[in-house]
């Protein structure tokens, strides 16, 4: 069988800082579209790639996490939607779709399925499989209800409230009957957050010079809990102002421009005088609520109670810029690439 | 009725760094060895008073911790044992032994009882009641059992480890199978982890050149829970050697000398990367657990499973000294004050 050509996104080394546009390369190898006899392997076609903040840490070099860092020279890998061209694996059927660990590449052969899913056909967006109905979706799912345990009334912040995560966590924990505020980075989120989301209120925290009064402002009566998807000084703000019994689910740090010697949080014996929870957690951890996560989000998402807001770049060459733009703010919702249309 | 007088411990005023013998004052004031008919109050005589390092946030003008800071120009307040000696309550008969909430004086006219249990007969020394038998001790009990959750075999770190609160709970963490290194100030101290407390391993941090370092020795293979009594540069550093799903438990951070802007931790992101819990919590939020903390704590005691050692000044006059000692690592065991036999 012929080879073709195999576009790619290279990670050329490792990083200690935000990654930049330079740090990865395009290049094209070539493929031939079949698993080969024996391996097990499958040959997929790749549809949609998800940008997800984690992939920074994969691009340190470090082992003590529960992800391997990628390997210089190859293609990236992360989330997406991609379909089944040629199987070697009786599990799997060519023409079928999943979603699942894969490489930012054209096509990618995949010996071991890692953390996939069958997608059946429904009217949802093929790409929300990486987005709402997968690794983001459920992390601000079980994030939100395992981690944070909220009770009706309970005051929420939610930070980088229109990301990937952040918009979700919102919205379920308006329909659980909190009060929600959200910050964002610029006016137009902050418009969506309100105006689209339904978050209680929103603001821009480049606007404020004083995040502790901010959070004063919007919480007089102060945080139960507060859905941390940025570190840094809006985290040690928000200590300054939890309230005894908060929680604080620890979901991302994407403010801190430096992986070997993070910002400084000063504020953490709030965590003692308040007696506070602060945790960090893995959706992958949780997979057993895979499927009550999915029954409520489809069901309220096709009643109409959710949106889910994306930022769709076109074409792999438009991967590293995407994913560089990420760690600014740039993506205006979830941010994917579409690789191909089926 | 004639009145004695009353040597008390005076709180100067708020202050922001570490507690100082000059912080506090000795004065001489008069009482009436009677509780006021009507008051519903009990005058007790003070016999043991307990120095805690969480008294040390009272010391701050701040309204919103559990606990209100204390008032300039009264007495110190904190755990004592007491005897009744003048009871215009029901509940309260002259001569019965209790702990409690009470003045650092030797006479305290009590209004509200608060957190006060009566003390039975029995052969455990007085003290052991705001030691042992607790607020330190059940302390390390909630600490351990209820917010570290820990399994049989995992590896056990506490600093500060032979305090009032970490000789406890790493004596509970060994009786349940459990690997456990502490952290002390001196070699006198270290000495008593390993040969006394049954620690597995004890290290002096003060010689210490590189936190991390040391923690790698200790724990090659990592950390499951770490009690944390001190903050600062050791929590970092154990941040660092944490496993997936590890949970620290944040009781103290005497390591903090100023209050209101203590030290930057930097190595938060380890809770995202490993899936760690960092939980503040207060002992009096699981009182329910009390008795069976009491009967567990004692029968260990008396099987001699456990010892617990006391640092013990005689005198309400060494009460400032000793109270701003605990910031020093001056303490050797629970600093506890004699201010009058029975």
């Amino acid at each position: 069988m012929e080879e073709v050509d195999n576009n790619q996104v290279i990670f050329k080394g490792y990083i200690e800082t935000l990654p930049k546009e330079t740090d990865m390369e395009l290049k094209v190898s070539k493929i031939k579209l079949k698993a080969p006899k024996g391996s097990g392997a499958i040959l997929v076609k790749n549809l949609y790639l998800s940008c997800d903040p984690f992939m920074r840490g994969r691009m340190r070099d470090f082992q003590g996490s529960y992800i391997p860092p990628f390997v210089p020279g190859q293609a990236l890998e992360g989330f997406g939607v991609y379909k089944v061209i040629d199987s070697d694996n009786p599990d799997f059927e060519p023409g079928d779709l999943y979603s699942g660990l894969t490489g930012w590449e054209e096509y990618s052969l995949i010996h071991r399925p890692q953390q996939f899913r069958k997608i059946q056909a429904d009217d949802i967006p093929l790409s929300y499989h990486v987005g709402l109905l997968g690794m983001p979706g459920f992390t601000a799912y079980v994030g939100f209800f395992e981690v944070c345990t909220p009770k009706k009334g309970e005051y929420v912040f939610v930070s980088a409230a229109s990301g990937a995560v952040g918009q979700l966590v919102g919205q379920l924990a308006k329909l659980h009957g909190c009060y929600v505020v959200g910050s964002a980075g610029t006016s137009q989120k902050v418009d969506l957050l309100k105006n689209k989301l339904g978050f209680n209120e929103a603001f821009n925290y480049k606007e404020e010079t004083d995040l502790d009064a901010a959070l004063k402002r919007y919480f007089p009566q102060g945080i139960d809990i507060y859905f941390d998807n940025v570190g840094g000084d809006m985290l040690d703000a928000a200590l300054l102002n939890m309230r005894i019994n908060g929680r604080i689910a620890v979901c991302g740090a994407v403010s801190q421009q430096s992986l070997s010697k993070p910002q400084g949080i000063h504020n953490l014996y709030n965590l003692i005088i308040k007696s506070i929870k602060m945790q960090g957690f893995l959706q992958h951890n949780y997979l057993h609520l895979y499927p009550s996560f999915l029954e409520h989000v489809i069901g309220y998402y096709k009643q109409g109670k959710i949106v889910y807001i994306e930022d769709m770049n076109e074409g792999l060459e438009s991967g590293p810029a995407a994913f560089a733009g990420l760690f600014f703010g740039e993506n205006v919702g979830k941010q994917v690439i579409r690789v191909a249309s089926e």
